[in-house]
């Protein structure tokens, strides 16, 4: 039903080879003959099937990325930048969310590879990827962004300063006076989350107390639970340092307009309009997603050298919630 | 570099075609023997090549979705929910961001058409489609969703109803008292916009002045620049309706504070945590997106039935600002 470069051929009173030619951008042909193949090809709708051509020469010119969930605005941004550079290279992207579950990083990560993608950009959910060796092996590059990959992979990374970025939350609200400072955070086996626990406790040193911190998977009803555990405390938070995007909103929906200090990590659209607006510490998910993908496509140039580790800033924007005094 | 099935035959010690027998399930191996090749291809960490396999038989196992831009939590809702049924169905998902340039969308589908994905989901940015034309003959199925495809081209559509939920946004308005309600649009050459200032329109009858509207492609300039041309008429309105979710977030920055009656068109995470809280005619852009796909799969599997065009509803989720009086 397709037509074929044979149809062109017919249609065109010529060689297949001279077709061949012209869909090449090969040499030696007239001017006029290549003209008349053209005019066919146009009239037919033929189009080369660039996946089979592209698998003779032994690769696919596609880019497998893995995030967490692209319907979270961290990664859809993340992937959008991922894709302005997979474009600019000729390749298309193909791409699959985890829902933060290790089992179906794996499989994705493995239908990817079976695939023959080019190259890999992952988040991964989980912390073991032996299972990715045998590719590394075989010549597929991968970055890990986001996320480290588990021990014994030396591949590209690039992160956030997460623990940095936590520090400075942390002091922020201790320079506007807070002492019980209370974090929300996701499961700390996620290894950002761990990371910002590690700044928020380093922060605090002395002032740290195991009661103020929650760290588990978030839903409304474990952030309310873990909120009215604290603020019941006898010496009750003034102050919320919250771990992702997802947790300040859960937290700003449970405190219900309770005055609090409060700084989250990510920035969120409408952070500013909310009142107070929400101090947040920000990442940069398309600087994240453009650097991941620069360095893959510098693997995929040739680039046989050392692993690299990028670490990106962030930066603290005050906008009147982690500026409140206990 | 990477194992092939020789090495796994070599390493088990047996016949090609016994490999190939284990690899692809077929009968006649014998149980101690099929161990043997699994134990190999473990070790050598050897993975059949999926995209020659599935190109062999003229297919490739992928769907190609174009939306307008994966960063725009509607177009990204939409996205995941195409994932999921894409991954259950078996197959992968290349995607790419229009951006809203016609060039663009037309380039996209142009090449994941060469790269022969079996199927195609597009958000169009253009009204010209004669293009995916010799696509369609050559029996690749498309479904639109968001926005129906140009002249001529008579594939399954999958739109909310963007006209109904004007009107309804609109009603809600007249009902608490306002009779100068204004709208803020995107360009009129966007379908989903023209058909929301049409079921505007319809709704205020009578109440219609020119003046109150403003379609055009929007930045924070050009939204406060439409706004304060409108209140400063000498009847200012009382009322706003916003033709999409980033208009509406952008008015509001740009209101300030100013105490006016808001619809807006599309739900926005936090528009619940605003005050007062924003009133939205909410769409539903992973329904959207599961009901394309479905469409899609289905014509895949063979459904060679007349076009469907599905419309979805649209939700009025009054929260405060539409239930303001003048």
């Amino acid at each position: 039903m397709r037509p074929t470069m044979k149809d062109v051929a017919l249609a065109a009173g010529v060689a297949l080879k001279t077709v061949s030619r012209v869909v090449n951008g090969e040499p030696g042909v007239n001017p006029a003959t290549a003209e008349r193949v053209r005019e066919a090809i146009e009239r037919l709708g033929y189009s080369r099937n660039e996946s089979a051509r592209v698998l003779r020469r032994g690769r696919t010119a596609t880019v497998g990325l893995v995030i967490e969930d692209v319907a979270d605005p961290f990664y859809a941004g993340l992937s959008r930048a991922v894709e302005e550079v997979t474009i600019v290279e000729g390749c298309l992207l193909l791409s699959g969310s985890s829902g933060e579950k290790p089992a179906r990083e794996r499989e994705l990560v493995r239908t990817f590879c079976a695939r023959r993608v080019d190259g890999l950009i992952v988040v991964p959910a989980g912390d073991d990827h032996s299972y990715l060796r045998p590719e590394l092996d075989a010549g597929t590059p991968a970055v890990f962004a986001d996320r480290p990959p588990g021990p014994g992979l030396d591949v590209d990374t690039v992160l956030s300063d997460n623990a940095g970025g936590a520090m400075e939350a942390v002091g922020h609200l201790l320079a506007h006076g807070h002492r019980r400072i209370a974090m929300l955070g996701d499961h700390p086996s996620i290894f950002t989350a761990a990371e910002r626990l590690a700044g928020y406790r380093s922060a605090l040193g002395q002032l740290f107390d195991p009661r103020l911190v929650a760290m588990r998977a978030p839903t409304p009803e474990t952030v309310r639970t873990d909120l009215e555990r604290m603020l019941a405390l006898d010496s009750p938070p003034t102050a919320l340092f919250t771990g992702n995007g997802r947790l300040t909103v859960t937290a700003l929906r449970a405190l219900g307009g309770r005055r609090m200090g409060l700084i989250g990590f990510d920035d969120f659209e409408l952070a500013d309009l909310l009142s107070p607006g929400v101090t947040v510490v920000a990442q940069d998910p398309a600087g994240m997603g453009r650097v991941a993908a620069e360095l893959l496509f510098r693997r995929l140039s040739g680039d046989g050298g050392p692993s690299e580790h990028v670490q990106l800033p962030v930066r603290l924007i005050p906008r009147g919630s982690g500026e409140l005094s206990p």
